[in-house]
């Protein structure tokens, strides 16, 4: 009987459902849109009728689900099992999920912070493989953040370490969702790199990304920017290496602080890499204390969509041998 | 026979001996200059001839010192036992200081950075003690730091980590020493204030402070601001207010990093706590994520100028205690 793990996504737009063996190989996977929109009941019923389906793939005789791993948005209380914070959904705080998803699986459930659990996959199987302190930056619609310290995730007193995006680089910066102003994400994520090129745009500056996008300035995204910067536009060009040296800043206060050598950079905004590497390289030799920025690697994430599943599929592997070593 | 531990506080201005029990108590005391400028083996044969004097106040009959703990600024390569890094002790880098103190004194020597000593201080017997996880700051000329987490200092991959004065919060602010710009201690040390006053005053604001230094703006210290803000004077109290609010956005990122709950203050500035605390906890309240900063307490540190001191006996303390439960 092959021993295989329920790996799950918790994403605010798609649930990602994967079978992972012990050694990393996905044996299956399953998406599907979140809705999160239909209240928390329904999502989770959903959620678990359609996993329910999908290990009927997985007969009984030939494998064994040992536990269910899920990566989760939000900050989640590890001792209590609940989500304690859910800016993305709405109605979940305080929600016991993990006695819930247990019930419904019949078997262990191990959850951990969506951000988190994209450190600690590719910490497996990724860019961090075999590193004991790193940090992880996800650059999608605002910016994400895993501390990994001596081999485990940092969570700090509370379990709510990590908010990497929300590190204040310049203290009158423009305004957060979050309430402050200036923070890492308002300059280094997807939403930033259209905000700047609009900036730019109504400051006058010519550019052929208006064209690009039909002449509706309302329809530039951060994909769009990339694209006419790889064409050449120089505005274009020049937001990403904006975005490169504020990305740069945030790493040189999580080395200047941490003295971690492995910076871990994914997420969509990453894809652009090539556009904003070398700003984000120049801003940590410029201004990191001493030496403390000679051995710094920066890398983009490996395992791409795959990260956070398999973080997810790692938290019960790791249970799982724990236990085998100790009996 | 009662044990007693040698704890040293290697300043640039002074250096501070004394004898410690291992429950704290502080048995002797000798402070003298430092006379960096004399150079190393001048300043660290002048350290042993005084300790080995001092120690003569304790006979060997009666007292068995144990151990010595050394807190040096500087970054410290603790597997080594060397001064990596030291921009106050020219010519002290690569300096394998731990064997030199061992041979001199013939007792086992332990080293730690100046503010990880201290921070280790206040977390034995200060403002932090009986808490796992806490920030030191040390306000002075500059800003020093230590990171507690688990119990321990957080030493990063080199034992260079706890950078926390050089944390950039204003991305364009005014240069710094290290060679960035905007870093914490640009804005929240001694050196800050006094920068923070003469700019409003050359701005042409009125401030009963110039009077105060006898006309001479170049005599202004962070220590006449304070006075003169004590005073009532609304320049002076202004340059702290803005000075709490710098050190509060400081705070506010290492809480959403780490979600630490404790934040201690020390060092000369902060002994116009009053002046400046309001500030900082408004910043908290405001920016930190969700209910990040609802359970941060900042407090002011309790050992003053002897916590460095306390911070190196508990070195050897703990090293001590280690081994007596593996016995």
């Amino acid at each position: 009987m092959e021993e295989i793990i329920l790996a799950v996504d918790l994403g605010g737009t798609n649930v990602r459902i994967a079978t992972v063996n012990p050694q990393g190989k996905m044996l299956g996977k399953l998406s599907f849109p979140t809705e999160v929109s239909r209240g928390r009941e329904r999502v989770v019923e959903d959620i678990l009728s359609r996993i329910q389906g999908f290990l009927h793939g997985f007969p009984s005789g030939e494998f064994e689900v040992i536990g269910g791993g899920f990566g989760i948005p939000g900050a989640i209380a590890l001792d209590r099992g609940i989500i304690s914070q859910s800016p993305n959904f709405p109605g979940w705080e305080d929600f016991d999920i993990r006695s819930r998803l247990q019930k419904g699986l019949r078997m262990p459930i191990f959850i951990e912070n969506d951000a988190n659990a994209f450190s600690l996959g590719e910490g497996w199987l990724g860019a961090a493989r075999g590193v004991k302190d790193f940090c992880c930056l996800t650059l999608g619609t605002g910016v994400g953040g895993g501390i990994v310290l001596n081999g485990d995730i940092w969570h700090g007193t509370e379990g709510k370490a990590g908010e990497i995006g929300h590190m204040v680089i310049a203290v009158d910066g423009p305004p957060c969702h979050c309430g402050s102003r200036g923070c890492l994400e308002v300059f280094a994520s997807g939403s930033a790199i259209r905000r700047m090129a609009i900036e730019a745009i109504e400051g006058g500056e010519r550019t052929e990304l208006v064209e690009r996008c039909g002449d509706e300035i309302k329809d530039i995204t951060a994909k769009t920017v990339s694209e006419s910067a790889r064409g050449g536009d120089r505005l274009s060009r020049r937001v990403f290496q904006q975005m490169g040296m504020y990305l740069g800043v945030g790493l040189v206060n999580l080395v200047n602080l941490l003295n971690v050598q492995l910076m871990i950079i994914g997420g969509q905004v990453s894809e652009a890499w090539d556009l904003f590497i070398d700003s984000v390289r120049e801003e940590l030799e410029k201004r990191t204390v001493g030496s403390l920025g000679k051995g710094v690697r920066v890398e983009k994430a490996r395992c791409g969509d795959d990260a956070g599943i398999l973080g997810a599929a790692y938290l019960v592997k790791r249970e799982f041998e724990k236990h085998k070593r100790r009996r």
